[in-house]
């Protein structure tokens, strides 16, 4: 069996040749975990891990008996159509499961296990893709200073940053049943909104559609109601990350908003992608928390440790393309609007976990807790549109000479999310996908 | 089979004596739905319906072959550890159900019947009784218009009331995985709370913790996602009401709740009561809409029409009381605080739906929709501590002579609501139980 780190070894390959290509998002290296059906077969969804182009069935490896011994449990496990019963099972499940897939997929010539595993790879241009776990609750934050800067500014130019932030890493509750797997297309909302503060509101289609560029990370074991998770333990409840589009009705949100947070602006549609990067294939890509300005409060003692400071960010390269209709008649490729790192986070992933539970509010395994829009110090890391064209006042020019102040009909928006690092082996998250629908 | 309302002819009676004591919740009128088992049975959780002092159990009923014909998939609905299933068949079969439920209990003196049904009672004081659905998702409104104007008046005196409020029913995604059942002890929550606005924030247990008296409703089948629900068929989509506890924790709350709403200062808990009350057995208590302010707004077009301006309300009447642990002990009966009725709300029940799933959000079958606190015009309607007591300023005295301006630990939470009216037989909802433990 593979040392525990032994995935990260830059040497390792794959016989799963496409797994080599450089530049792939699944190396042997990233191993990420998935739930898929085969789109021409009527077969239950089950787990299974991206490797190359293909995907290692879970299913039929266990069914083949490659998940023997003290991996029984966790083979049982991902005979489920969600990976609710696997972020149970805490992290030794998962890195044992990952070694012994790392194992099953390294080339190490033994053709006789090779033999056996083949017929457990499916092709993944043949499978449709399912929102990873059932997601019992949906948080979102708002982790990233910038972004809290910018749209603060919009608002209060003279006192941008609200006197709580730099202690509270604040969020909110989302609406878990309106999250969709990448792919799936989106309708634009209809909702009230008031453009004209003398007037009255009006109904109708948004006008201020948005994305918002974020990673969410699903919640492992979770803990019971009334019991708080110590910042030292807290990334044994990090199961891994996934990239999220929080689809938002800018015009809705700015008219109901007050005094309780967003809820029709947001509740429409959330998009997942369907690959959930283990947070032990992140681990040579974690990256010292964000240096707080002089002057900036230390984190509280119940959100402050050392691995937090040293190791409790990511360095999580994010990518936000727009293809609008005219794009792709003209088969123009997706162009590039935002650029980003999840390393400008104010708050580590660990620390907005820690301070969820701080009150004794129960995390279940499957929950999903978002970044909130991840924005960096530049124009161009900025992840969302409204502060991309700085509500409407700087339109983003397309390479079709069509510009956006938010979101037209038929442009699909497409996130990318991948770590690379010098002497390390690149890994992705693959992609985030939807194509907005008219109301 | 009785007639859609022969369960309101105030003559009927059941041969159940204990549901025909007056002042009984419970009587053939009302027939809620709920989930048990029986406490010192090892049996899985069963749908229940309450009369008098016992509970129907339907799993037994549908075994003995008292649901049969058109019944035959409602009563497999009833087979299930949570009323989902029978929510999501709908209002058709949830009427045929408790017309056949009614039959069965109703006293006209068919013994053979009688028989077949008596081994299917259980006594309540056996029962340990569930949440009553699995809640997919929890959405919490501020539909009181006297409760956002008795907070907005503490934090605005000059402007109390958002420009939003008459126009939109506000409301926020309340936490689904730390909703309890009544009678589970809820703990004090830790957070963080700047009292001191000039120092920094402090973190230990919460000093303002209080109750939120509500309402909750149950969703029925739901919409798919992308569509909404026309306000002409909302009531169908309503299954039935219980009591609500919002706890909350006014400190932690004015530290975080800006600029994205109530969070941690929520999240720690959240009581339900057990029985569910249907819209059908609550027809008789249905009053119109409150009755708008002259220079107030008309509720815009997709959220009226003549049902909900003329009987969409209900004249619920709600009661919370406290029972302090020296009152406990001194065999004090607890004092009644706040006294209330859901009449009051600005928004109907069936409006705050129809708001919800009005921007395409699907709601799913067992998901619940809360009032937010009930309050109204007089000082004794106060749904909350933070109001009764005026943010401190006006406690509150128990009969032992103690004083309150929020919780203390040991003290229980009791809510109780019920509908009556000259002419009908009264009907409860049962009551929400919490005692507070400390941190």
């Amino acid at each position: 069996m593979l040392a525990v780190n032994e995935t990260h070894d830059p040497e390792l390959r794959s016989w799963v040749e496409s797994a080599n290509v450089a530049g792939s998002d699944f190396p042997i290296q990233n191993l990420p975990f998935g739930v898929f059906h085969r789109a021409l077969t009527p077969e239950p969804a089950r787990v299974g891990v991206a490797i190359g182009d293909r995907i290692l069935d879970l299913r039929l490896c266990h069914r083949a008996g490659l998940f023997e011994g003290e991996l029984a449990q966790v083979g049982e496990a991902c005979l489920s159509a969600s990976l609710n019963r696997l972020m149970a099972l805490g992290q030794t499940s998962w890195s044992a499961l990952r070694r012994r897939v790392g194992e099953l997929l390294r080339d190490d010539r033994r053709r006789a296990l090779q033999k056996k595993v083949e017929p457990c790879l499916v092709h993944m241009a043949e499978a449709i893709m399912h929102v990873p776990s059932e997601i019992g609750d949906y948080t979102d934050f708002y982790a990233s200073i910038f972004h809290a800067t910018n749209v603060g500014s919009m608002m209060r130019p003279d006192n941008p940053l609200l006197p709580n932030y730099k202690y509270v890493p604040i969020g909110y509750h989302g609406r878990a049943s309106s999250i969709v797997a990448s792919g799936t297309p989106v309708r634009r909302p209809c909702g009230q909104a008031r453009p004209d503060s003398t007037m009255e509101p009006i109904v109708g289609p948004s006008r201020r559609l948005d994305y918002e560029l974020e990673v969410g990370f699903f919640v492992g074991p979770g803990n019971v109601l009334g019991t708080a998770i110590p910042v030292a333990d807290i990334e044994s409840h990090l199961f891994g990350a996934c990239l999220v589009n929080d689809w938002s009705a800018r015009d809705i949100q700015a008219w109901e908003y007050q005094p309780l947070g967003p809820f029709l602006a947001k509740s429409f549609a959330t998009s997942v992608s369907p690959w959930v990067v283990t947070l032990e294939a992140l681990e040579p890509f974690r990256v010292p928390a964000l240096i707080r300005p002089d002057g900036d409060p230390e984190p509280l003692p119940y959100l402050d440790d050392a691995r937090q400071r040293e190791r409790g960010g990511v360095d999580l390269r994010l990518e936000a393309s727009l293809s609008s209709e005219r794009m792709r008649a003209a088969k123009v490729a997706p162009f590039v609007v935002s650029r980003n790192s999840l390393r400008h986070l104010y708050w580590t992933p660990g620390q907005l976990l820690t301070h969820h539970a701080s009150n004794g509010c129960n995390l279940r395994p499957g929950d999903l807790i978002a970044s909130g829009t991840v924005s960096g110090p530049t124009r161009e890391s900025r992840g969302c549109l409204l502060e991309l064209a700085w509500r409407g006042e700087q339109p983003v020019t397309l390479p079709t000479g069509e510009t956006r102040t938010f979101l037209e009909d038929g442009d699909e928006v497409i996130f990318r999310g991948w770590c690379e690092r010098e002497g390390w082996v690149r890994i992705g998250v693959g992609e985030c996908r939807g194509v907005v629908l008219p109301a």
